[in-house]
């Protein structure tokens, strides 16, 4: 049982149209309002090293990562910390609340209560007009394939490539580069916080195409074997790079550094130098 | 060390302002958003025989009583998981959802994690038109001080009442009632989750004056000796009844069943019976 197999579980009782984006959408006056929420925890997402004020910048970025996936200005920031030893308080909401500066949000609520061990929860709300909203569905055969960035670095440093410590403890989403491409005329989009691989796989299942990647293009971490490079930007978890879909002519897209990795075709698989590609990546699992 | 210290501490990082109602608010449209996250644990909240399906059901009604505090509408809930048996998921699902559906509002997003204990994090959004906002500050001395329903119940349970299990596992927030409240000319509210007395030491925090209750006004609970029901309706929590204070001349309020407790006094202190009222009700502590 994975957190995928769950999500049909959710799916059954909520709906499937509220469960397919990175954030859920509604109107907000002339613009639409983007929402999610995200839960870290210490022993499964604040690696040891990690500081509090890093655990608190995490928390922040891994919430507007998925709202700058969906092309959107963060605006708010809730935040719920549950705290086994409340000294860790301050360093957390510092962290949060600098990420928050650095993208253009604000907190503007939270909770605090004892717990067994830290767990931050951050809510994120952003702004976007509708008409440069960008969700996962909307690719469509023939479009580029394209991500930012350098994929596999986070899971790099957990491989023992220490140098990319700042990959994995202090994640910069892309919020910049998620409203330029939103204004671009992209076809869809998301974030790849779980891998490249796992993150094609959900837009499949939300497009009625597939997607064939060509290895030679992935971008590949420096300083490491290219074939251990090309596993880690393929599965490795943690990264917020944006990876999205966009029609060869509007490619590229100014102000946005990105690579093309691939194209969309018409059938429904994803497949890396003509054979299958792996579906796994960063999941939850219970027994 | 209890949450009232570390909300200090919060407030010194993020700005008072940020602190002081049950939700946040920010402008949406021509309306006002209300905004507010609540989190939830096993050991601390879902007390020994409640279903997954309570779980669920009070974990979103906690949320919708913050928004119902402000004279606001539900209209959006997330909701973040983290599951130590994943076959809780649904019964939890299930009882969100149908507690949003219960008092108008629509699950529209959430996370899935793997976690120790079960642990829920609602964030609720809600709307309402400017002028009938209604916020903690307000209170005026001469106006009354009144709550809804019969405090004290919850914890009433806990200390071993159990014919009041309902008023525990499945509490009803009182959002018709706060919306009537918001339209009715009321000039300060909040929830009484934590207990009437801290409840009346968070509202004169914030407002300029100070309460003065009558104990032989205090709806009791039944079957209960009066001396102990009345100290479980001043410190009990688990409560999510609406205190709020209103001038003479707008009382009573049709529709809303509410019983006159005390009255605002221009002195900052919380008083009973002309003597302090003690500063204690349901608090986390650290050591």
């Amino acid at each position: 049982m994975d957190d995928r197999d769950l999500l049909n579980v959710v799916m059954g009782i909520v709906g499937r149209d509220n469960c397919l984006d990175d954030c859920a959408v509604f109107p907000c006056g002339e613009q639409v309002m983007v929402a999610t929420t995200d839960m870290l925890h210490r022993t499964t997402d604040f690696v040891p090293g990690m500081s509090d004020w890093q655990a608190g910048w995490m928390s922040a970025a891994v919430t507007l990562s998925d709202i700058a996936s969906m092309g959107a200005a963060p605006k708010f920031l809730l935040i719920a910390v549950g705290l086994d030893d409340w000294k860790c308080l301050a360093g957390v909401m510092q962290g949060a609340k600098d990420c928050c500066t650095m993208f253009g949000a604000e907190i503007i609520g939270g909770d605090i209560d004892r717990h067994g061990e830290l767990t931050v929860v951050t809510t994120g709300l952003g702004l976007v007009d509708k008409e440069h909203l960008v969700r996962r569905a909307g690719a469509k055969p023939g479009d580029l394939v394209c991500i930012t960035g350098t994929p596999g670095q986070a899971q790099a440093w957990l491989d023992g490539y220490h140098q990319f410590e700042k990959a994995l403890f202090e994640p910069q989403p892309r919020v910049r580069e998620g409203q330029i491409l939103g204004r671009a005329g992209i076809s869809a989009m998301m974030d790849d916080s779980d891998g490249i691989a796992l993150s094609l796989y959900d837009l499949m299942s939300v497009n009625g195409c597939g997607f064939a990647l060509d290895s030679s293009r992935l971008p590949l971490a420096a300083g490491i074997p290219p074939a251990q490079a090309r596993e880690l930007a393929l599965y490795g978890g943690g990264d917020y790079e944006l990876i999205f879909t966009i029609p060869p002519g509007c490619y590229p897209v100014e102000g946005v550094p990105a690579t093309v990795i691939g194209k969309v075709v018409a059938t429904q698989s994803v497949t890396v130098d003509g054979n299958p590609l792996e579906k796994r990546g960063y999941q939850h699992r219970w027994e």
